[in-house]
C-alpha cells in the first residue's frame, strides 16, 4: 500500500497522456503516469507518421512516442507500468487501484484511448501497418494510385472509401451481405449514393475476407463467398478496416458517466462527472471522431491546464 | 484577377493554418495558404518551445514553424504572401479578397489567430521573449526560483500569478489603481483571495511600468507612482503580461458571426455561420482560452478533416 499522495495521476501513455504529463511536469505538479504496457499508445503500432505537425519528414510512430515519453520525464514525471483496475472518490480524496497496488491523488486524467475493432482474418495482425490499416486519414496518402479494399459498410467505412477514392486507383467495399439485403449497408443514404456514383468505388457483395496474404507486405486477400462457401484469391495493394472503435473504459463502469458507446462524458474543460477527474484523447467521443494523435495531444494539454487551475483553487 | 478555383483557401499560417494545410495536402485538396507576413504566427516571436509534444529537447519557435511550413509544402500546398481584406459568399461559391487580388474557392479555413494586448512601456518590444512574456503557461518554467512581476489585474493576470507562484521565488502584481479602489482588481473574488493568501504573491499598488530595462535580457523595470508621479527602478528577473488578446477578425465583421469579444463562433465541427467556411485555432475563443500551439494545431487538423467531408458530400 502506497500512501503517498500525488497532485495528479494520469492513466494511459498515448499522445494524450504523455502531453498531459509534459504540461503537468512543467507546472511542477507531482505527477505519476500509469501505463498498462509500453508507453506510446496506438502509434507504437504505426510504421510512419507524416501528419504530426512539426515533423518535416516522416517519423516512425514508436520514435515519436519515445521522444514524447522522454520529454515528459525531463520535467520530472514518473512513469510506472501498472494495469489500473478501478478509480474511486471519497470526498476530495481520489484513489487509483492497479495490479501494482493503490495510489492516492488529488486529481486524475483518464487517457486510456480506444483500440480499433480488428479484422477477424488469418494474417490480419501480421500485416497491420504493412498494407492493412485502420485509419484512412492517416495512411491513405501512402496508397496513391493503388488498388485497395475497404472493410466497413457503416458511415465510417463509406466515409473512408470516399476519402480514399480521391487518392487511390480503385477501392472495393467488401460487404458481408447480398446486394439486395436492406441491411447490407448501415451507412447514411447520402453516403451510399455518393459511393455508388463514384467511378473509383465498387462493391464486393456477400463476401468476407478470411485471410490476408503477402510476404513482408500485404499483396492479396482470400475472399469467401457467403452464398456458396467458395474461396478465391484477390490481389490488392491494401486493406482498410473501419468497423468501429472500442473505448478502454470497462474499469470505469459504475464510477464515471459514460455515453451509450462507452466513451467518457466531459464538459468543455474536459472534467468528468467527478470533480477533479478529467478525461483526454480518444476516450472522449468528440476526439475519437477524428482519432488523430495531434487532437489527442491537444486534449492532454487542455486537461493538464485545467487540472492546474482546479488545484490552484483548492490550495 | 485570378479566376482559378481552389478546393480550400486557408487564411493564416500559424500552427492552426499550417496543420490544416498538412492535412488538406495529404487529402490532395487543391489548397492555397495566404499569410500576411511571415509563416509561423506567434511562435515566430518565441525564443524556445519546450511543451510542443514530440520535441524532446527545446526547439526555437521559428525553427518549429519552418518545419511545419515545409511539411505542408511537401504535400503540395501553395503558400502566398497576401493580406486578406474580406471574404464573401455567393451561394456555394466563396471568394477571398486580398491586396494581391481576389481568389475563388469552395471552402475557407480562417486561422488568423490573436495577438496579445501589449504592454505599453519603453523597451517592451525589445525584451519580448527575453524576460518579457505574454504566456505564463509557456514560459513560467524558465523562471524557476526567480523574482518576477505580473501585469494584469483581471482573471487572466491573477491566474497567471497563481500559476507562477508555484515556480518562482516571488511574483509582484503591478496594479494601476490604489489598494482601496473598488475597481483595482477586476479578477473574481476567489482569485483575489487566493492571491492575497499566497505567501509568494504580493501587490504593487497604484503604479505602472513605464520602461523595461536590461542589456540582452530584462533586468529591471521603471515604475511610476500614479499618486506622486515619481519614478523608481525595481530589479526583477522577468515580467509577465496578461491584459487580454486581440482576435484578428476586423476584416470579417459583417460577414462571419463573431462573439462579443470578436472571436469567430463555430459549431463542434468548427464550421461558422457560412456553410463551407471554417475557423481554427486561437481565433475561436475556446482555443484562445488555452492559447497553446498544440491546441491550435489540433483545431487545424479537425477543420481540414471537416472540409474534406464537406467537399465529399458535394462532389
Amino acid at each position: 500500500m502506497n500512501t503517498r499522495q500525488y497532485d495528479l495521476i494520469i492513466i494511459g501513455a498515448g499522445p494524450a497522456g504523455l502531453t498531459a504529463a509534459i504540461y503537468a511536469g512543467r507546472a511542477l505538479l507531482n505527477t505519476l503516469l500509469l501505463e498498462r504496457t509500453l508507453p506510446g499508445g496506438q502509434l507504437n503500432e504505426t510504421d510512419y507518421v507524416e501528419n504530426f505537425p512539426g515533423f518535416e519528414e516522416k517519423i516512425a510512430g514508436p520514435q515519436l512516442m519515445g521522444q514524447m515519453k522522454r520529454q515528459a520525464e525531463r520535467f520530472g514525471v514518473k512513469i510506472e507500468i501498472a494495469a489500473v483496475t478501478a478509480i474511486a472518490a471519497e470526498g476530495e480524496s481520489l484513489s487509483v487501484t492497479s495490479d501494482r497496488g493503490t495510489y492516492f491523488t488529488r486529481t486524475i486524467i483518464v487517457a486510456t484511448g480506444t483500440r480499433p475493432r480488428e479484422l477477424v482474418a488469418a494474417g490480419a495482425a501480421k500485416f497491420k501497418g504493412r498494407g492493412l490499416s485502420y485509419c484512412a486519414t492517416c495512411d491513405g496518402y501512402f496508397f496513391r494510385n493503388k488498388d485497395v479494399l475497404e472493410v466497413g459498410a457503416g458511415d465510417a467505412g463509406l466515409t473512408a472509401a470516399l476519402f480514399l477514392s480521391k487518392l487511390v486507383k480503385s477501392v472495393g467495399i467488401v460487404v458481408r451481405h447480398p446486394q439486395h439485403d436492406p441491411n447490407a449497408l448501415r451507412a447514411a443514404p447520402l453516403l451510399r449514393q455518393r459511393a455508388e456514383e463514384n467511378p473509383k468505388v465498387y462493391f464486393v457483395w456477400n463476401k468476407v475476407i478470411t485471410e490476408v496474404l503477402g510476404e513482408t507486405h500485404l499483396k492479396a486477400v482470400k475472399l469467401q463467398d457467403l452464398a456458396t462457401g467458395k474461396e478465391e484469391i484477390m490481389t490488392t495493394d491494401g486493406v482498410f478496416v473501419n468497423i468501429g472503435h472500442i473505448p478502454a473504459t470497462d474499469f470505469l463502469r459504475g464510477t464515471l458517466a459514460l455515453d451509450e458507446s462507452g466513451y467518457i462524458i466531459t464538459d468543455d474543460k474536459l472534467q468528468t462527472n467527478i470533480p477533479g477527474v478529467f478525461a483526454a484523447g480518444d476516450i472522449r467521443s468528440w476526439a475519437n471522431r477524428y482519432a488523430q494523435a495531434v487532437v489527442a495531444a491537444s486534449d492532454g494539454a487542455v486537461a493538464a491546464i485545467e487540472v492546474e487551475k482546479y488545484l490552484a483553487n483548492r490550495r
